[in-house]
């Protein structure tokens, strides 16, 4: 596999180390740092001609500082000759603004697609988009994988039994759908709506979770407001405990407090995005997502040494 | 000119306004905040419909989110249907990286302008870029101009005279040249050489400085290195006095103490780039070009008007 190479940036050196070691291989050597001025200076410390090469990077927060080193480091591995430049980002950034809500807005997930396309990469490997829509919005192949299996087969390994899967709004039912299929359980969605404006949302739960265990799945726990008080509802209407997990930990502002104070009993998360020291409480258990992206990397490149997908 | 609209961004409020003021309306109704998580947040609050739309922002520090910022806005600008997205960029950040220096390093000054046009901008109205070169680098439109009028203006009401112009390296002796046309004086050029690797730069000055008051010209001060040393090179080879100016005050790092302990009696810089609090210190004089944009945002409205000049 000497024309494969795997470089990382620096939203998750650690993931990256990881995949590289599935992959079989060593991080390629760059170094990606800053200016006096904060401006990003990216080298590339060794030929990448005519190589696959592959980029892990997040768009986790600095966000703007991860995405801009992304772009600046195709600009430099395709000026480097690279056969193919593959952005592994097992976490999208932007996702959420994926439509016009409202007018006059930006669409930056589809933004972020075409930069992404501008700069020079030929193909996208990410996990769980905040919309599987966000799939159309690149003209380069994307793949797309999913992080329900691994959060499954850890929910297996606990062998909880009386499972209930719970939705936390009407958006993630097809995901509950998913754990709940692996799970064999049946699901529950919680079904919030505000009676009339200015009047505090009522929270209903449609499906039965008296007496079982539940587990609450989101693709992402950003300030973690939704999942805190959707767990807290299904304690209060019955529920035996609650677990709760997601793909991306964002978890942003108030998300670990909240979590801390609330009757989650274990948050299950992924590693997409490194978290911080400060936010690894025993409440959170991180699993792993290397070996997945190292399948799906040395699949990507045995394709290609068959026939060149892209060019 | 109702179909001519302003707005700014985060990096310069203040010149915004300014500008704003020039061109005879106020500042186009807008917020650009961030989310929790750090990831932009725009909001445009008024009708652009068939504007042609001005957008004023420098992408000083913090760069990469001045950046994104820029992208973002140009996206929401063009889905809310302007007619012509104009970014007035008083400072071009990443200019320095504009050639590759040592293989395997990006372009990072042609990757932005490659992300604007991608984005959606029709034109570009920038001042002293780092190399007029980087015009080159866009197949939009682009307007240069220059800060050396205004600094030659604000030295001429000075009175100094027996004045020599100096440029601190070869690369500044055409900027030198035209101050020094405006100001009727001669040219001097430091001219630095290592004699062996690894041992001192020699500063050799080229021209007559000798009880001169010397005016060191560059187009950004950034961690003011060279211009320091230069000040004190010419005051050490016999200059009376010296001042210095340049178009953009990046002022990074250790600037402003460098330039506190300088034999640097003034340094003259314009407001392409907003200097914080701590950075108006009584040395340093700040010019605006407020109107010197605002004639080029009323040239090329009215321009537009007879003939759309793109699509
Ligand atoms: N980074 C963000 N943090 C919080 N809310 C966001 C963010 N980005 C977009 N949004 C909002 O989230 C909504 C979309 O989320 P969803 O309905 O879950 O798809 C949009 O109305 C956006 O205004
Ligand atoms: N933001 C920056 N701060 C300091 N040096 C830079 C920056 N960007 C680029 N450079 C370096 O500056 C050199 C170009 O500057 P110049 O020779 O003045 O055109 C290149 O060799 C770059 O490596």
């Amino acid at each position: 596999n000497t024309n494969l190479k795997v470089f990382s940036l620096n939203s998750n050196i650690a993931l990256a180390e990881e995949i590289a070691q599935h992959v079989g291989t060593t991080l390629g050597k760059s170094s990606v740092t800053r200016f006096s001025d904060g401006e990003i200076q990216i080298n590339i410390e060794e030929s990448i001609r005519g190589c696959d090469v592959f980029v892990i990077q997040s768009t986790s927060a600095p966000v703007n500082e991860h995405i801009m080193e992304t772009l600046i480091m195709i600009d430099a591995l395709k000026r480097a000759s690279a056969k193919t430049i593959n952005i592994v980002m097992p976490y999208y950034g932007y996702g959420r603004q994926d439509r016009k809500a409202r007018a006059r807005e930006p669409i930056t997930a589809k933004l972020i697609a075409n930069l992404l396309e501008t700069a020079g990469a030929h193909r996208i490997i990410t996990l769980d988009l905040h919309a599987p829509q966000i799939q159309g919005f690149f003209d380069i192949l994307i793949d797309h994988l999913m992080g329900v299996p691994i959060l499954a087969e850890y929910f297996e390994s606990k062998g909880l039994d009386e499972l209930v899967i719970v939705s936390p709004d009407h958006g993630g039912v097809t995901r509950a759908r998913k754990l709940a299929d692996r799970l064999k359980a049946p699901i529950a969605i919680i079904d919030k709506r505000r009676p009339r404006p200015n009047v505090a949302e009522i929270m209903n739960i449609v499906g039965h979770i008296e007496g079982k265990t539940a587990i609450l799945i989101d693709d992402m726990i950003d300030t973690a407001g939704t999942i805190t008080l959707a767990a807290n509802a299904l304690v209060e209407n019955g529920a035996k405990e609650v677990y709760a997990c997601c793909t991306h930990p964002v978890l942003s502002g108030p998300a670990i407090e909240r979590i801390e104070n609330s009757k989650i009993k274990e948050l299950v998360v992924t590693n997409t995005i490194a978290l911080p020291e400060e936010k690894c409480i025993p409440k959170i258990t991180q699993l792993s997502v290397a070996e997945l992206i190292a399948e799906a990397i040395v699949r990507v490149h045995e394709e290609k040494s068959v026939s060149t997908l892209f060019d």
